[in-house]
This record gives structure tokens, sequence and C-alpha cells, in this order.
């Protein structure tokens, strides 16, 4: 008779135990579909402006074709999609970006970690990513004919600085906050997706997301940044297609008053912020949505959910919780939040 | 005893024959991840512009610091993946677009059917998508101090007649050629795609979509339009990481020694073709190819295989195969040749 020693059993069943492990991993997703749709904005029609000459020596036969006179879209919305093969959660997670980034915010982390699209997926959501404010796969359009104005284009020192990756005059040397949790070692991943932004006007924007919503059923919205104010605007006009917001260091909040305070207490709002708002303007932004949530917070409003992650001992989140350090425990906190706050 | 007619028994089976069904239906696909990465251009410094106003009254607290001057990362390339838990083929697909165009000609099709990408992930490869030439979320970079001149601008009419969903003069009337397979009702789904055109150097993108391969690995390439032609360089330089070459309707071919046909006859090549190549431009691409095609066939080459659709009986192909009413059909003649030409 032979014995085996524990140890070596142990050894023995590895090879076992990882191929029943590797057949069905939690952190693998069964999907019916990915794809996108875009949602309308509006036609236009340009004349008489100067034909352009050439697209140069190698496609010069497609030369004679370019004459921007003629029939536009523009100010559509595009909006990518991940649909679970079984959800366990049958309301979609919608995500916003912000401004000067577009939907792939919310894909991988600068460093290569896993985004929010694929933890929410993996926390049984279908995920919508939308493309809007011209960026991204929401194609931008020509001044001043249509956009009356040339775009704002960001510096890397901007973003390092407006972002909260490090105080103010602190990208010549890379200065970070201390114990930032962004990755600021592949700062330039996130450089990379930065892109001009446009001065919009709010209605045509919250037109075509509305749409976007109508086409999608109601949801949950992840509205970072920019998306915020929108996010809380569409929820006003639309509260059948919001199941809950969750503003994400939105840019401030909307003025309202005693009725639509009313109709937005129906809606669940989690707001989420990260650390050093040190400057006046991100201190102007937090106030204003903080009077917002105090708003929906009286009379007999549902849950209103305000997070400050420094004041429960969360320190060195920039503005980018999706791409900071903890993204994957805010990600959690988010759903576990939904699950909560907007069952199906 | 009771009998049970055969169509009764049927209709007893058929929640049970569905429910089997729906536990693991075919079109289904197990992920591992989504996400992206970026794969860096060059950084550019600009100095001595002037300084910006204001964003607008809501975001007036950012005004002060819209300066135009300073860092900004230019010519990057974005790369969007769907990796499979368990992919049966072990090379994945990279799918590069064409002029005007971003990823998402990749995506669903116009009249909402599963896009190139899902199908080919329901074919058990793992599926890449690029966004380059400036476009989609490769930002666009300034004119004139980064790029020499602004982009050119794609009408309606331009799509409708260059693509070949009509012949030239027929948008005003929306006048399609007979039988086409694009799906016409819904152009403007195209149309909302379409974006602004950069003429970029070629070097830069071929150094930078060289890169994103090295960071892939082997690839199966499907390159549409303007994108064919740099396929082909690539392939040149890099045989090592192109495992076979799909060119959907290529603009054109690239001019190559015999030293040049030597190597690439080592990579299978794949080139189809829609159809009414009736302008003089694209026969003109289309002949192009052919003589590129033809150099790889004489000695002792690889496959080539050159399909013209009309040859075949197919009729009505635009320019836009992944989007034709066939485009399902054509993905499964590109899946098929790969798993022949391309084994693992």
């Amino acid at each position: 008779m032979r014995y085996v020693s524990l140890s070596r059993l142990a050894l023995l069943c590895l090879p076992m135990m990882q191929t029943i492990a590797s057949a069905a991993p939690r952190e693998h997703f069964v999907l019916e579909e990915l794809g996108s749709f875009y949602v309308r904005g509006r036609s236009v029609a340009l004349e008489g402006l100067p034909a352009r000459a050439s697209l140069g020596a190698k496609s010069g036969s497609e030369a004679a074709r370019v004459d921007p006179n003629g029939e536009y879209e523009t100010h559509q919305v595009y909006v990518q999609y991940a649909k679970l093969a079984r959800p366990r959660h049958r309301t979609p997670f919608v995500l916003w970006h912000g401004g000067s980034l577009t939907g792939a915010t919310y894909e991988s982390t600068p460093d290569g970690r896993a985004g929010w699209q694929t933890l929410f997926l993996r926390a049984g959501r279908s995920v919508y990513i939308v493309d809007t404010f011209q960026t991204g796969r929401a194609p931008w359009a020509r001044y001043p004919e249509i956009n009356p104005d040339e775009p704002l284009f960001r510096t890397k020192a901007f973003l390092w600085e407006t972002f909260r990756i490090g105080p103010a005059g602190s990208y010549r040397r890379r200065e970070t906050f201390s114990g930032t949790r962004f990755p600021s070692e592949v700062f330039d991943q996130l450089a990379m997706q930065a892109v001009p932004r446009f001065v919009l006007a709010a209605d045509p924007v919250l037109d075509a997301l509305t749409r976007s919503l109508e086409r999608i059923g109601p949801s949950v919205i992840v509205a970072h940044s920019a998306s915020g104010p929108i996010a809380f605007r569409v929820a006003l006009s639309r509260p059948d297609l919001v199941k809950a917001l969750i503003a994400v260091e939105p840019s401030g909040g909307i003025d309202i008053g005693e009725d639509d305070a009313e109709v937005l207490r129906g809606i669940p709002h989690l707001f989420i912020w990260g650390d050093n708002l040190v400057t006046e303007s991100w201190r102007s932004l937090h106030q204003s949505a903080r009077r917002y949530a105090d708003e929906l917070q009286t009379g007999k409003g549902r849950a209103v959910t305000w997070i400050d992650l420094p004041a429960r001992g969360v320190r060195g989140n920039s503005h980018l919780l999706m791409m900071d350090d903890n993204s994957a425990e805010v990600a959690d906190l988010i759903a576990g939040w939904a699950r909560k706050h907007a069952p199906d």
C-alpha cells in the first residue's frame, strides 16, 4: 500500500483544480452581441464653399470629387453595446464620458487593468457606452459653418493638473499629489485619449441622449464630469427612462425648483468624489453638486447617497475614478449600490 | 391508454427544446475581456499661440486655463479588443477601416444586423478593431500647427456615390444601382459614421500600426479600402506579424520589386470586390490591386485568392461589403478562407 503526502496530493490535484476553474472562471462573461448604433442629430446643407484640391498622389483620382458643398449629418450620438446573453440584472448600465474624453474612458485603464465596461459586465449588467459631444466615433463637424467656433485643444499639462493627478504647475516636473491613485507612470495613455472639445449647445445633446435611452430602455446611468449635469436634466425631463443615476465627479448640479425636485426625488442618485479638490474651480463644482443633492434630500425623497471618498479614509483619488488604482473597488461600490437602489 | 399525435408531441416538446437551445445557442460567445489601448505616435510642443477665452457660462470657471500652448500626443492609434475566453483559432483577426470611416464600420450593420466583429467572434476568433488616420477614438490634431491642412469633409452625396450605393449624380433622388445590396433605406446610419479625413503621411501610420501588431502578435488582417495598401506595406516590412491578409476592396496595390514579391508570397492574400466598378476611379484601383496580386502569383507563391463577386453570380454589392445584405455570407467566406490558408 502506498501513501501520498498531503502536499503531494495537492500537487497531483492542482491540474484538475485548474481545469475545473478554467471551465467557468468568474471573470468570463457570455455575450449575445457586440454592436453599435447612431442616434440622429440633424441634417445640414452647406453651399457656396470652395472645392478642395487633392487628397494626395496616392488617391489622386478622387481629387475631382472633393467638394464640401452638400448635406451632412451632425450632432449624432454613437452608442456601443455589449449585450449579455443572460444578464443577472435586467436594467443595463449606460456610461457617459466627460469633456475632452470619449467612451474609451470606460474601457481598459491606462495601465491595462479591466475597465468599468468589463467590470459591470462581470457584475451581470449589459453595458452601453456612448460617444457624445462630437468626440470619438460621434464625428465632429466643420467650423465655423456648422459649429460656430473651433474646439478647445487640451495640453498634457491641462489634463495632468485639471484632472488632479498633480497640483497646479506640477506637470513640468511630473509631480503628483502625494499618494495619487492615478497610474501616473502611464499618463501618456490618458493623454492619447484626449480629444478636441467643441462648445455645444446643451439642447441638441440632451435631445439625442434622450432618444438613445428611448431605444435602450430604462437604464442606470453612470455620468462622469461634464455628463453629470446633462444626466440630471435628462432625468428631470424623462424620469421614466432613468432607474438610477450615478454621478461620478459631476461638473456641478443643476438649478431646480420644488416641482423639479419632486420629479427627481423618484430617482435614486449616487454621487462619488475623489481627493484633492483644492482649486476654486473644483470646490465650486463640488458645492454646486452638493446644493443639488441637498434639494433632493429634503422632503420625502428616495435615497441620495453622497460619497466623498476621503471622508471614508480613501485618499489619493483623481478626477478619473475609473482609471485610478482602486477603480475595481469603486466599480463594486457602484454595482452594489445599484443592486440595492434600482432593483429590477 | 392515451395517444398523442406527432404534431402535438412536437408542440409539447417545443418549450423543452427551446430551453435546451437557449442554454448554449450557437450565436453566444464567451469573453475574457473587452478593452482597448493606444499605440503612441509622437509628442509635439506648441508655443506662441493665443489663449482661448471661454468654454461658456456653465463651465466658466475653467476659462482661465484654456491655453493651447504646450505638449500634445498625436498620430496615436486606438486598438479595441474583444478577447475570447477559449478561441477556436489562436490567431486573432485585426480589422482596419477605410478612409472617412472608423472602427464602427465593423460593428452592427446600418440596419442593425450583427457586424463582422460579432460574426468573427462567433467564428472563434478574438477580434481587434483599430481606429486610425486621426478618426474615431484616435483623436485628431490641430491644423495648421500639427496637421498641415484642414481635413476633407465628405458630403452625403459623396458617400452615396463614391461607396457605390448609386451611380454618379444619383444621390439627389436617392437612386441606387439596380439590386443594390446596401441597406439604402437606412443610409443615414452610414452618413452618421463618416468623419473628416486628414491627409496623413503614410510612414507614421505604418509605424504605429506595426507597433500595434507587435503588441497583439501575429494576426490575420482584414483591411478595407484605404487600409489595403497600408496593410500590403506592413506585410512587406514585417511578414512575421501577418499570418494572412484579407483586402476588402483595397484602394489599389503597391509597387513592388522581385525581392519584395518574394517576401510577400509567404503571406496568403485574399482580395474581394463588389459590383458596379463603373467609374474610372474604381476601375483604376481595381486594376492596380490586380497588378499587385499578379506579381504575387508568379513564381512559387502561396495562395492568392481573387474574388470578384459578380463573376460568381453575386450582384449588387457596394464598396461596403461589411454592411451589405450578404455581409454574413462574405464573413463566412473570409472566416473559411482564413481557416484554410492561415491555420494555427
